[in-house]
């Protein structure tokens, strides 16, 4: 069965506070796109930031002497790199331009996700965290999604990432629910009958990297896309499943 | 515009010395399936080294006294870390179960792609290298298709990586024709006129992402899938632009 993945115009710069599952629902109906069971709603990171009130004015913020050192260390502003302290539980690599962090959301990437684009400016310098927790996120708008609609769809919070040896980023699930995350084939034998040993499959980021795809692919102005054709899952899976543990870190 | 991934089903067992293109001509005929300008072909690895005579029977290798050692290292067989050795400029990591190198074109992952799923053992047991080149086979089958039918398709050839802090694969273009890898939006602006400083998208990737998910997710036996939708490119592009240089290599 083909899948698909259709980019949702329309939707109207997101305010916070604002409620983005009606926004959404709104956006749907305008566009002609009918939600049914299975469809995995994509939300780039942005919009729930800013939902969530999440952007911050930089004027508001004191750096400390290391978010100060790091800063002339890494070629940013002090108070960009505080933001990005308190929102991470360890620096893994620091060069001019580059401060690479562990999220305390678990994911490694650089500046702890925090973004000056498409951010609104006016009223002094801000910055956009991430969402508190993307995972709980995710869950809302699909609760009140099916509450709307009666149909069992699935949510994913997609940023980008960078990788260390591959250039260009990717979609990456900071936040889903109601999507399997990871799929094990493991245990499970090949097309000659041997058994497959190391087939963990990441859905959730694959998922995300289509949508995200799309998102970018069309304008700058497309912050929400339907995937469509993937077999319904009725899971309990959650994001935060796809960090890989600590004491697997090979590359440390 | 809609992005739509269609897998191609009913391919025949791939057999060393197999005219790829035609066999994958026939079997979109068969699914009813008729390529368009901007198509792009997703091709997994596997069938491509296949067609190509990359599979390696393991009774014909001597594994150096540098094989044996890693091999006990990393509890593999040594025949199979010569092959891995063979394929790689270096390693990386090595760990119980764990073998890291950075293959000869330049992408860095475990055991140099080398696989014994989905692999014919019959006669002795045995390998699949990747392709020798697969930009090149990418750019054959390319010609091919465009002259069996006059479309002017991208072709990738896909494979599952996996990635340091994140589980479970995702795809990755180990090879392309006719598809724009990179797309660079930096100097752009954003929507509030501001200038996007790092915004490089790795499309061949995520291309190669979507067809490796509806690949695995339906069958083992969907090796081919068909992107339609984005829009056509007119480039010279190669998947060899998707490696960092060494010298950005923050992780080392």
């Amino acid at each position: 069965m083909p899948m698909h993945v259709i980019p949702l115009e329309g939707l109207p710069m997101v305010q916070p506070g604002d409620d983005l599952a009606t926004l959404l629902l709104q956006s749907l109906r305008q566009a002609g796109i009918d939600l049914i069971d299975g469809d995995i709603l994509c939300l780039a990171q942005k919009i729930v930031s800013k939902a969530e009130g999440r952007q911050i004015k930089l004027d508001s913020i004191t750096a400390s002497s290391k978010a100060v050192e790091l800063g002339t260390l890494t070629d940013k502003d002090p108070r960009m790199v505080q933001l990005v302290l308190d929102e991470s539980t360890n620096i893994l690599r620091t060069r001019p331009g580059a401060l690479i962090v562990r999220h305390r959301l678990g994911f490694v990437g650089a500046n702890a996700g925090i973004d000056q684009s498409n951010v609104d400016h006016r009223g002094g310098e801000s910055a956009l965290l991430l969402p508190v927790d993307p995972d709980a996120s995710a869950a809302r708008i699909r609760a009140a999604v099916y509450g709307a609609t009666g149909k069992h769809c699935g949510v994913i919070i997609t940023d980008s990432h960078n990788r260390p040896w591959r250039l260009g980023t990717i979609g990456a699930a900071i936040g889903s629910a109601g999507v399997r995350v990871l799929q094990d084939h493991r245990g499970g034998h090949d097309i000659f009958g041997r058994e497959l040993k190391v087939t963990l499959i990441n859905r959730a980021d694959a998922i995300a990297t289509a949508a995200t795809l799309l998102m970018g692919e069309t304008t700058e102005r497309i912050p929400a896309a339907v995937v469509r054709g993937l077999p319904p899952d009725d899971t309990a899976d959650t994001a935060q499943l796809i960090n890989r543990p600590l004491e697997e870190d090979l590359f440390k």
